[in-house]
């Protein structure tokens, strides 16, 4: 039991990890909202003020930038920046996370509507955080997502990433998705219900959260299974280690009536014979934070916790 | 990241490593149960047949013994013996394996009534599954306990272990127990609830899944929190690292209304300032079963999955 | 609340009123059912030995019937004869029970799988119960059903019935569908959530029940709201009274990404804008059962109560 | 169904129904409570400079009154007054309540904390609102009560009534209740459990909320069962017609582990055997509100629904 002991170290390590400064920064935005824009537009200026190298995503940017910085395409901003920034709701984060894994670039999230999971940052301060963090002054920590695979006919029909979640579900609740669920290929249960999600620590305060699914801490080695709507009352989320390779046989009839939606965008129509495999992507993310960042403090603020007025 | 695989792939290989000849048992049975009585005598006589060594734990046997083995306390067993076979249901494997985490014993559960999580033999075919698994035909794994402790004005009032859970509660429903709940000295809320619950993997399945908390996978490295009846209603299970350290702060006037129960045995009553810290003991248990064991075969005959009547 | 009193002494009486004979009986089928076929060729033989005029619903056979009787069109059906047996699962009762009420004839179920909510009678014993209930040893209840209707642009697109629910939900998990819901013109609340499900006392043990709604008893002058995978952790089914009006007022731009779906048939594409008008239909529908007839029999042995295995 | 129409008709009127002006006027205050205890001289100076005459109930005043209006006993407060004001908690309310069923009078609470689901005015505009709710500014609604009685050896040890919920519980978490339960003599299900709660409308947002039961609007006749952290995972919350006779049998060997609350307060220590026979009590209670009152507006108030920041 030593290494877990190791592990642990390593993980709660990472939680308070700091010290980079970060000199080339690349800048995210929601597309189409005017409140990113223009925060998008301030950011540029003050970062250019302060002598940081900035690159504007490319698909950030609607028509002419008004903007000074370079526009790059998101593989160029991966391999060029040490530090993304993203301006946009918890929706515009996972696709950033999604296209940027494995770069090794840091992400900092910073929040234009209500405070999100994974965007942070309020945008009052803007200024000031964003410069305590370049400086070094940020606590980093590493996620993982998952890589989901369709095969049908013995062939590789999809291969997708997700940063939240993979759920497979029938689109016409009229008719159940009928499933096998394999967990390294030992057979978990075989249900009927509206759905099953597979999601990350990082996802666990999402979708998953909504269907019963426990929160997961994000240091948790850990994948959560969570029934949607299940027919059998006795099925419960189940918690398996990440580095399980989780399969979702889809049962009956040759029928395109069920699909799967990796963090919300709809990917395929799955049909009977269809089997998803899913694992623990090698990539991951990183992510950074302002020092005074607290997990437990976005929940109890996100969930009312300690203010009961019942 | 490179550590986590690791650690998968130890914790992964301990489902199926095996081989270990036993030479030296000890058999420990359920007090006053004449089914466990039974069984006791027909494991004596059937393993001395084979030349093993067998001693009989003393709390297991009233008055004068039937059996030709000798009757040993519980620390002598554990130092003598190379491997426990525990005649009862959960609840005797509980107590055995709190009282010998550490030793480096192996332990094996025979269940007298129903099928149970840990005790997951049933006495069919006792002798010859018993003679497949001492003769090395078995799979092997790792569990751990927690240790809890209450601090009272600054001093420690109690040390207890538990394999399956630790519990707070109020003993009187009327009144709801006030309390903080802190990880690695993070707060993560104040709430009000009748009590909540700390538990391994192994309990997830006992009081904590009543709870409405989630199945965790026996190899992971988590322990979940789990409120019970909670005021507060967005409180949602929550799954941390199992080397956190959990402290429970209880809030409130010094009245006793509330107690501490470890495997669902009532081991003290709580005050209002009491703070109980919880964290993963370092001695573990080593538990074996047949090959042909299956965790999840386990669950579906427990819980009715499969056999779906609506 | 003297009004009370006598309601439920009336209602309470409904569950044991009987003695009544029924000489005409109809007959419907599960269509492209071999059993259903089977067991109605077999009931037509069996009734008509006996001197009961019977005729067969038309849609319950496929090009030349097997049988004696005469083929009828569902109303005529409904005016021509005293009681229905139906043959099938819950689904050919669900279909059976929207079609005929309102039109005084009682509705008898015949189970051709496993055993049904409604179809509460198994093919063992057929012609024997058959001919008891027929003869006047049975009890009869009175089960109302929701008339839905969907007002779009100040017209009603939409006029359908429902027996066990009325459920508008997002066919896009990706899309959270959001809603405000009013009871009597009072605002209940503004929330997202993949659906909401409005259910009778009938089907409060079918779609309701696996997305958390409570059971109701079918004497219960209620129905029941239950939100499905709601996103806002505090909302909780509620039961209002059978003769509120129940408003849906779909938010969001138009675009169609959500249905409405009454007792599982998907009906219509839902648009922002949409109100969904959901009351008790005035005319009921009215079961028979053997007199052995037990709801909470039922219960216990479609939800596994009383067989513990954990 | 004629008659469930008119019932309809009746329970909706009460929440309208007003007119009624009060001119003899009890206040009950929760007893050592500073807040509670200003509150009623300034009530007490108030009404008596309108000519209204005012009783106060003697638990209310510890020693020496500080204000000049008569101290009567509950009894003579129930027959004397038309109305109760009532200062405190929803548990001060339940109280009165419970006193006062049966007599007529109107209850009206005052919420001297946070908002509670009972008393639903708040201290700003105490004078204002009250002046106005006694011109006959009000709506009117009638609320039931249980009635409770604990039989054990065939006599009757207990009778005791309740306005939220009767529970009956395990008192030491370690040992589960073992019960069965019956609606009108018919067995619903034998189950082992924490314990059951017994739930009026009026209590469904209160204990049985926070185990999983529905919210019952409050002119629901029916009362639900919730069973708290049930074994049997399959069990789930039931909703019977108010004038049911709920029977609760204690199982198990004769030891007093178990003891039945009845609105949070202990009642007495139950035993192996004991039937617990729960009805809908004769004799209710009348609410009045001010004319703004809505009982949604007080779920979304209570339960954060609306606001949404996840």
């Amino acid at each position: 039991m030593a290494d877990l002991r190791v592990r642990a170290t390593v993980c709660r390590r990472s939680w308070l990890e700091h010290s980079r400064v970060f000199e080339k920064v690349g800048l995210i935005a929601k597309l189409g909202d005017a409140r990113a824009a223009a925060a998008l537009s301030r950011l540029v200026a003050h970062l250019g003020a302060r002598g940081i190298d900035v690159m504007v995503d490319k698909v950030s940017v609607d028509g002419t930038p008004e903007h000074a910085a370079d526009t790059v395409d998101r593989a160029t901003l991966a391999t060029q920046c040490e530090a993304a920034i993203i301006l946009g709701g918890d929706g515009t984060f996972l696709n950033a996370a999604r296209s940027l894994a494995g770069s090794g670039i840091r992400l900092l999230g910073i929040n234009l509507g209500r405070l999100g999971f994974l965007t942070d940052i309020v945008p009052e301060d803007l200024e000031t955080t964003i410069d305590a963090v370049l400086d070094g002054n940020h606590v980093e920590e590493e996620r993982f997502l998952l890589s989901a695979k369709v095969i049908r006919d013995g062939a590789c029909e999809l291969k997708v990433s997700a940063f939240n979640d993979v759920v497979a579900h029938a689109w016409r609740i009229a008719r159940l998705l009928e499933f096998e669920t394999y967990v390294d290929d030992h057979l978990v249960n075989r249900q009927r219900a509206d759905g099953i999600i597979v999601s990350t620590p990082t996802g666990s305060t999402a979708y998953s959260l909504s269907s019963g699914g426990p929160i997961l801490h994000p240091a948790i080695d850990g994948l959560v299974l969570v029934p949607v709507c299940p027919h059998t009352l006795t099925t419960r989320p189940l918690v398996v280690q990440a580095d399980s390779l989780i399969e979702i046989v889809i049962l009956g009839e040759r029928q395109p009536e069920s699909q799967l939606t990796c963090d919300g965008q709809t990917t395929m129509k799955l049909m009977g014979g269809d089997r998803i495999k899913i694992c623990k992507q090698s990539e991951t993310v990183k992510l950074i934070h302002p020092n005074s960042y607290d997990f437990y403090s976005t929940l109890r603020t996100k969930l009312y916790w300690g203010r009961d007025h019942r």
